[in-house]
């Protein structure tokens, strides 16, 4: 019997990572055989990422040569539409307004190709083989640059009667509070994101009285603060460090606003938690869910739960090649 | 032909309405042919709820003698369990806990029952035969003593994995606000649910310098400031007062707040506002439309509509009606 072989492509604003994925479907299980990564090259405009596109299936094409593979998958910023074809406004991607992506691959290829955004697929990904495993209904948030989500309701990604859904990072949660960058106020990502992560770090340590004993944080980016990035505070977090604890504990109670709300409109009760920081240990979780628990309705409270995302950054290539199947 | 009849019921805290309704299906419309209306005796307790209800169906079903049902819809606050039986801790309900509603009514009349929390009739009611018409997907706000919505996707209710979708009153748009009923701090109910609404009118009315000229509000209560309620002030916003137009278009910029949000994260672009309020004007539709309009995603802007209900407060009965057609 053939192998069920599948291309699952994961678009970003810096790099592609596309990879082959074997099904087993009686398992419910998906491989990833190989993977590759070229720079997207997203500002150098939309031929320049189409080149680049090409050469990593072409090299994964060309090492599976003797398979035969149910199509391509793509995830990809921005707003796909409806029938999974065109590509709409992707941020930082120079000149790319609307483009027919999926055509433009199943000419070169002659293979099904089926496009979804990339928070989307994450969330199908995490839903079919990861976290998700078994649960019909959650909230699917990245946290990272910014804060994006999935919404999987009944199994199925909820793409809103537009394309658009999930956008959780431009849920409000302070009416007078920081203007976001895309031009509301007190936004969950004007307060989490990466930038302001950093950018509130640094300041908090330039304003420490001078005997406190330093943060890990300094160490780690060799007095640089402007190095500092919410990695680096996680890193210095898992080292004990109390004040890279405070930051995210703050930021992971913050997170907890928007999702309470969330979930009393959706009537969920389950929100899996992946991106950058989502490595950020166990306590940020904990402090997520204290958070939501403390602010959902009296019936929801019992069972809240918030989990880490299990497939990493290989949930898109992942979710979108399940989409081909 | 035999006429198409259901019996709606909208049980509320303080009465039951129940009417026959007549259903053109060809045309999409349906007809309130005779509606009649009890109190509901919550505070005695399930069987006095149940008597009044069989009280008025009785009334209803005589005057119809000749006629047959196609069954008996009933809305109810609190969540109805997801097979449409079990009615779950309705709020001001003595004694209630959990109850199984559909098979209380149809052991005592044989005919098909379907019951659904009282929000999410309503936004089927004006789904097909309101301001909805025509219109698959939005959010239904009712805004009264509480806030309460509906969601409507694709045209249907969507109720939630544990029936108890549609909790806009509890969406958050302040993380350090006012402490809410609820137990969460800033939800938007805790703003501009009745009981804040005039208990804030009534102390920025307390507080005005002497040489104001008094507000309209004031003549209407006849000077006893512990009588206002919303309707109250939305009449002397009708009239032309500034102070209760002020305070009416705080309240729909602070609505907007929370509706945007849900936008955001559910793609949708259309608002429907029911309830006691929405008699208040057009200024404070257009009050939440600007803040939506503010706040919203850029893509979704330019199609964003907030729109006062059409049925007042037949909705219910209309809707649920139809849910055993």
């Amino acid at each position: 019997m053939k192998r069920k072989l599948a291309i699952g492509v994961d678009i970003g604003a810096t790099t592609i990572k596309a990879g082959v994925v074997e099904f087993n479907v009686h398992a419910g299980k998906a491989d990833l055989l190989s993977q590759r990564k070229v720079d997207t090259l997203a500002l150098n405009g939309p031929d320049s990422v189409k080149r680049q596109l090409f050469s990593v299936v072409n090299e994964l094409l060309s090492e599976f040569k003797n398979d035969e593979f149910a199509g391509i998958g793509i995830g990809t910023p921005g707003i796909v539409s409806l029938d999974g074809s065109i590509v709409k406004n992707p941020p930082n991607f120079a000149d790319w307004k609307e483009i027919n992506l999926r055509k433009i691959v199943n000419d070169e290829y002659k293979l099904p190709v089926v496009i979804e955004n990339d928070a989307n697929v994450a969330a199908l990904g995490e839903a079919k083989f990861g976290a998700g495993i078994g649960q019909k209904d959650f909230l699917f948030v990245i946290w990272g640059t910014g804060v994006g989500g999935g919404i999987i309701l009944d199994g199925k990604i909820y793409r809103g009667p537009h394309g658009g859904a999930g956008e959780i990072g431009h849920t409000t949660i302070d009416y007078k509070g920081h203007l976001c960058n895309c031009g509301n106020r007190g936004c969950i990502e004007s307060y989490i994101g990466q930038r302001y992560l950093s950018e509130r770090s640094r300041l908090k340590l330039q304003q420490m009285p001078e005997n406190t004993p330093p943060s890990k944080i300094i160490e780690l980016v060799h007095g640089n603060l402007d190095l500092i990035e919410p990695y680096i505070i996680s890193v210095a977090a898992e080292q004990g460090d109390s004040f890279a604890k405070e930051i995210l504990s703050e930021a992971g109670n913050l997170l907890g606003v928007s999702i309470a709300s969330i979930f009393n409109v959706l009537d969920l009760r389950l929100a899996i938690i992946g991106g950058g920081i989502s490595a950020a240990g166990e306590y940020v979780f904990d402090e997520i869910g204290k958070s939501v628990q403390g602010r959902v309705l009296k019936s929801t409270k019992p069972d809240v739960r918030i989990i880490p995302a299990e497939l990493g950054n290989t949930a898109g290539m992942l979710g979108t090649a399940s989409l081909v199947m």
